[in-house]
């Protein structure tokens, strides 16, 4: 299944005692649907807050139901905060998680004077001008296999902190109707991150680093530094979780 | 002031005894900076769940705060669903309510098989596709000075029913970066309606029957002889609230 989901009322994607999370209330509607305890197994589980535009999962089921059925019944279920936006069969041997290949995250930013409250939760808002280009080269010493202790959690203490970045991408959107038609005083900027790993709150903390490149605070220099010391305190802020996408998951 | 507002959480616009509304919330950020009493006056109410793109309304105070310092502060003051876009001082006898010459009203509809959960609450979504051109066709009978009893919430018994519509279009939006980005299988349909006057639920009826044209429920035709009946039983439903916005006001 491909999912979209708006992480905002969500404490994730994972089961966890405290809290409601996307992969349970999904679980609830699946198990409602054909009268079997599923269990889902995603690409990879996102932070509280963090929203999915193609998060993939997969479960097994014995019931005759085709994927129509399955996407219009579970659709019919679920709150309109998660959609199911393609439904495949696929091979028994099929898991959502290992069979990635690499995933695509998308961070979205909101700059400009004011902000829209009609993308709240959406992106992280941003008044000052940001330098873009000097964003795009900054992020650039990230691509290739490295450890991304400087970016990561504080609280993620688990094994080894190398991960493999494979492309980073900072695009600026000027002309996009439903923006325009919101505030002509906004523009979007877009921040990928590509790669086959990603270490707790990865993405968040890069971003939140690489803004201070955009703002001037820091250069490209000592973006670099920053990264090469393995050292979390010398980061920037960890970006807010409602400007994060899942946008892509390769298989 | 110019003020855009998610309209999701309040029971509209206008302060009420049941229900937390966006003057009222307005207003205490008012008396928060200016440690006075003050009235909004606004271009005219919002129902519960619009929105608003660009509200009008003015306040007097004797505080010497620019416009600027009056945007910058009480922006900080004011939860994330409302914001303003824009201040200027005016002069004594500006009236938003009076003063307003015509607004625009503007209905977005997502269209598609399946919907987005990250514009949930801003679209009203239809599966079946839409004949924009027979929308389109249908509309422009409600043009000039009418009575619009076919169209007005059943629970507005206050005086006449004729108000004046001074144009109508519907556009289809194919291209659109955000929305390509959350779904490559929606499209968005606008219903513009712009008028000198609005009865209550007056364009979200008037939506939920040209949609039915859009569906080929009914034609041109017969949504006519419903405008003309003056009955508001015949008229379809009355659209989500949530897929109405405030665009734009004339002075």
């Amino acid at each position: 299944m491909t999912i979209s989901y708006d992480g905002t009322c969500y404490s994730g994607w994972q089961v966890q005692p405290n809290g409601v999370t996307i992969q349970e209330v999904m679980q609830g509607a699946i198990t409602k649907m054909t009268g079997e305890k599923a269990t889902l197994t995603a690409s990879g589980r996102t932070d509280a807050g963090v929203h999915a535009i193609a998060q993939v999962a997969n479960f097994r089921t014995s019931k005759d139901i085709s994927c129509d059925g399955f996407q219009k019944g579970l659709n019919s279920l679920l709150p309109d905060d998660i959609v199911i936006t393609a439904v495949e069969e696929v091979s028994e041997a099929f898991h959502a998680q290992k069979g990635a290949v690499s995933k695509c995250y998308r961070y979205m930013i909101l700059n400009g004077p004011h902000t829209t409250p009609l993308l709240k939760n959406r992106f992280w808002w941003i008044r000052n001008k940001l330098n873009v280009g000097k964003m795009r080269s900054a992020l650039k010493c990230l691509v290739g296999m490295h450890d991304f202790s400087a970016f990561c959690a504080s609280d993620d203490c688990n094994g080894s902190k190398v991960r493999e970045i494979l492309d980073t991408r900072v695009d600026v959107i000027k002309k996009d109707y439903l923006l325009s038609m919101l505030s002509k005083d906004l523009k979007i900027i877009l921040v990928d991150v590509a790669g086959t790993g990603f270490l707790k709150n990865m993405v968040r903390n890069i971003v939140g680093t690489v803004v201070d490149v955009g703002l001037n605070k820091i250069d490209k220099k000592e973006f670099k530094e920053i990264f090469e010391s393995h050292d979390r305190k010398r980061a920037g802020v960890n970006a807010p979780a409602h400007g994060l996408y899942l946008l892509k998951v390769q298989y």
